[in-house]
């Protein structure tokens, strides 16, 4: 192998995975000479035509010239704020968002009233639209009333109006006056699309004019100080003032955001008209205030899975106050608008295909089918994936380990740190990798168990139990403890990875397919992102299916709500995709014991449903 | 005469208007004997048949048995808020107000959600009603839809709910959940009808299940502390913070009205689920906190005259804050929601008889027509009437001369006082009544100038000039100084009704009629009903014709409101009223200053139109 001989140049070369062709980090190019490539995992099209070849994976069959690229041992990662550039956000399908926008302007240079036309100010403007634009009635706020004489003095009668045409639950009713602003059409009418993740609260800041994403930002949801997942909050929400407090927190970071994004683009909050919002059924109740308890109660009741239209100011959201919030409709109390809005984005509703749609978050939730049917669970996975749970378990923030590779004689590990500092702990992906890896090099056994017989330090009996060592409290951040993985936390991860392979198995039997027969897997949701397919197929996470069948979508529920905020037929086929969507309660289920008893192993008790791995094994 | 032989008998007995036969206050019983009549005036049948007579008026022509009832001295004058009770308010036409009432209320007993059917608390509710009620879409408040899972649990899924069917503005719309209430359905369902006027605020309280009035209150609108009429209301709403002030008065007076009448049945506020209100343009305009200062400018437009419906938290009146408060339609910046709903409850806009309709109070507004047409006018009479800009002026409140009689030798006055106590001054009915007997006894002459020659300490050059004593220091309540009438006062007066009556005139002659067309006047507002219609026509206020086709209505406009409260097809009407009302602008008619100049006099320049005045100065 290439890497043998670069060890023998004695140049320094790391193989992370300790030369098992997994990890993809030993890449070198070959700039002359006859190689045979044994396997060209992670590498694309285009760096095999540069003559990119894998160092543990390539035979050299005559003599090379080799460049040995700079190995990069610590990889910046952007944190969550600034992962989705704007540019880089377009909408999936053909829409045709212009002809009947939500919100319009309309500028209007409206006759001064006198003794012989002493029409009213509020019909003098109704007049003049009509006579522009024929429009009947109109409809305005209290607000906006109160404002108009002055507003049309002041603007010496040359204004322009802000309506909102429509929206989903008013499709035919009068078009509503937001508001009245001295002199011309503006270049830009602003909306903003919300996702409100348990963990993380992304604002996209979109000009309804153009139809693109001006800007984008990100920011935790200050309500995790009271609780890392939902059920937490639910709990918190039943103190004196609990859901009072849980809805200001989440209104405080969207206005924080909101305030980044006006800034940034040199416009007034109030200069945005209007709102949709994405979000678990939890986060939406939380953020329109609303009981959350029974959801947290068989039989899991939600208040409302199509909130009606509420407006900014009666939820302290910084934009104009007379802006339409439009929360997207969920399913239920476990598949919410963060679900169905990935499904639209996902386009998964419109596809021949046979589909999966995983959105692996605090919970996992699940979407089988197509154009013509579609069927969703959540699996209550727990938080494990997302740091809690686990002993060195953490965010995907600065600090957090993210990948992980185990020499497989050694055990020795490697790991990518995100932010370009010193390990804090390991996050979501981390431990997938992690698993993964102490699986194929023997740390760990199918059951989980960690074997600590190795002969390696890394393996120990440690206060709580078996653990595997993964940075020595030296090589960490704050140098006091070393990160490990404990049984338990192993325990606590198969059971979260059970639950939701569990998940696919019983969605699609209970539609009468297999998994196999799935065409396609699209996975959605800010953490979807970052897992390693191969490795969530190599713990059991995933299904085993070829690689060119899975797709990252990236955050499906930021975008759907952007496409739900700028086409109104797309919104009204969001309400019809949550009204068809059937919502399998896998507590319900009685196959689902089962299912989830198999899947607690590594990958699985059916290892035939794990060829890929299986292979790997031998 | 009666009274000369009363006289001679040595009984003690008051001629009040000095046997002039005008104030009918010298009536005897005869009970046997022969006499002729030689006026009737103020006589019922009823008492004539009981063999009242004038004793001023009556020749005795045999023997007579004469039986003299008690003279009233002072007469007690209940105060506004005790004027109606609500046995007498009648919705005045037939009304099919039950068959598709606004307000419904809908006992519901909702199956408990289940794994197996596990639909949202809010798409539950809709079932049910659905299920029961064949109702489809359903609108709710935020505010709502936070309590449903709260109210439903406890309430153990047996609930009636409280809905708004549809109001004016969204007439095809869903009904809207006012309120979930736990168990049956209640025996009443409240509302409240508002009039607000410019000096007294009155609410009528209303079930809507019986439709009846259970209940009225009245009190001095508050903001009179910031200005007795319109115009220094407006003018004080220019102050900073004057707007929110006069707001915030006007629904301090309500609120406290409205806790009386909860108070007094025994209800929570909360219980009362809708409002409308009536009242001029610009109380409508501060009511809702609008900036009212383009209604005093010319050319005088009002922001608004069919104000949208808004709910009543946004209001801060204190009845259920999820009650739409439906301002009822006005035609201008004079012409306001307490004059269409006079238009409505005094029928006027069916009726194929000519019909003139006065509103008398800080205002004159004036209304012409029938079935097939309606015209309206605001005369700008200021505030005398009222009692501002008159020296001894007040309103009709208790200490005030309501009415005055002057002795035509001696010119020595005898008056009536409101509330059994001494007079403090005199207010609108008093003046007009004092203005007739100066006249008619020669006080002042058809220039209104003070006679100051005649033989009577009352007539006198004060400090002001030429005045007349109503009441001497010593017999007034506080015993400081003696209620005069100055010529400045009377000049004051003149004006007012001069404007009036200058306003019957150019409103008959621009529709091409002559004032002697007009079959009846119909004559609205709480002011109008102590108005007494000879002495008005005797000082030219009102046109001279016969009594009969005169009629008094009451609160036409609380009774408007009341009509509008219970009835949607009568609201409806009254949108239409306030639609086909011409409203006439008489500073931009260039005969209105003639007719006002000619009718600054006692009674009018021109006698003949006043045959009745001419008769009795001959």
């Amino acid at each position: 192998m290439l890497a043998e001989a670069i060890a023998q140049a004695g140049l320094e070369f790391n193989l992370p995975c300790g030369g098992q062709g997994r990890c993809g980090r030993c890449k070198v190019v070959v700039e002359a000479g006859e190689i045979k490539r044994r396997s060209t995992i992670r590498l694309t099209s285009t760096e095999l035509e540069q003559g990119y070849a894998l160092a543990c994976q390539t035979l050299a069959q005559s003599d090379l010239v080799i460049f040995i690229p700079p190995q990069e041992e610590i990889i910046v990662r952007k944190l969550p704020s600034e992962r989705h550039t704007a540019e880089t956000i377009t909408l999936p399908m053909p829409c045709d968002w212009e002809s009947n926008p939500s919100i319009r302007q309309f500028h209007l240079e409206i006759p001064l009233p006198s003794l012989a036309d002493n029409t009213t100010d509020f019909e003098r403007l109704k007049r003049e639209l009509n006579r522009q634009h024929e429009m009947g009635q109109l409809n305005a706020s209290l607000p906006v009333i109160r404002r108009l004489a002055r507003t049309l003095r002041d603007a010496n009668w040359d204004v322009t109006a802000v309506l909102e045409m429509h929206n989903w639950f008013f499709e035919k009713g009068p078009p509503r006056l937001l508001d009245l602003l001295p002199g011309n059409e503006r270049d830009h009418l602003y909306a903003v699309a919300i996702d409100i993740g348990t963990t993380s609260n992304v604002v996209y800041l979109v000009d309804l004019l153009s139809g693109k994403v001006v800007d984008t930002a990100a920011e935790y949801n200050q309500q995790i100080s009271c609780g890392e997942d939902i059920i937490s909050r639910i709990v918190y929400a039943k103190r004196p003032g609990g859901l009072e407090h849980l809805q200001r927190l989440v209104i405080q970071t969207l206005n924080g955001l909101i305030e980044t994004l006006a800034e940034r683009q040199g416009i007034a909050p109030t200069e945005i008209y209007k709102a949709t919002v994405a979000g678990n059924t939890t986060m939406i109740h939380l953020f329109l205030g609303m009981w959350p308890e029974p959801i947290r109660l068989e039989p899991y009741i939600p208040t409302v899975n199509h909130p009606l239209p509420v407006q900014a100011a009666e939820l302290g959201l910084h934009i104009n106050p007379e802006a339409t919030v439009d929360c997207l409709p969920g399913v239920g109390s476990y598949v919410g608008a963060d679900i169905t809005a990935g499904v639209l984005s996902s386009l998964m509703y419109q596809t021949e295909k046979l589909t999966l749609f995983i959105d692996v978050g605090t919970n996992g939730e699940i979407v089988l089918g197509n154009f013509d049917w579609l069927i969703s669970c959540a699996c209550s996975a727990g938080p494990a994936f997302e740091g809690a749970g686990v002993q060195s378990g953490m965010r995907a923030t600065a600090g957090a380990i993210d990948e992980v590779w185990i020499h497989s004689q050694t055990h020795e590990p490697t790991y990518r740190v995100i932010g370009n500092e010193r390990p804090r702990g390991i996050c979501g992906s981390g431990m997938i990798s992690l698993l993964a890896e102490m699986f194929l090099s023997g740390v760990i056994d199918k059951a989980g168990k960690i074997n600590v017989n190795l002969d390696t330090p890394r393996t120990r009996i440690g206060e709580h139990g078996p653990e595997y060592v993964i940075a020595w409290k030296e090589e960490t951040h704050d140098q006091r403890q070393d990160i490990v993985i404990t049984q338990a936390d192993i325990a606590n991860l198969l059971r979260a990875k059970a639950a939701i392979y569990a998940g696919f198995s019983v969605l699609t039997r209970s539609v009468g397919l297999e998994l196999a027969e799935v065409e396609q897997v699209l996975i959605g949701g800010a953490f979807g992102k970052y897992i390693d397919i191969e490795k969530a197929i190599q713990i059991g996470l995933l299904p085993d299916m070829p690689w060119d069948r899975f797709q990252y979508l990236g955050n499906t529920s930021a975008l759907g709500a952007y496409i739900a905020l700028l086409c109104p037929d797309m919104r009204r086929e969001l309400n019809h995709i949550a009204r068809r969507m059937t919502y399998l309660e896998l507590s319900a289920d009685n196959t689902f014991y089962d299912e989830f008893t198999k899947a607690l192993f590594l990958p699985h008790t059916d290892l035939s449903a794990f060829p890929s791995v299986a292979r790997l094994l031998k």
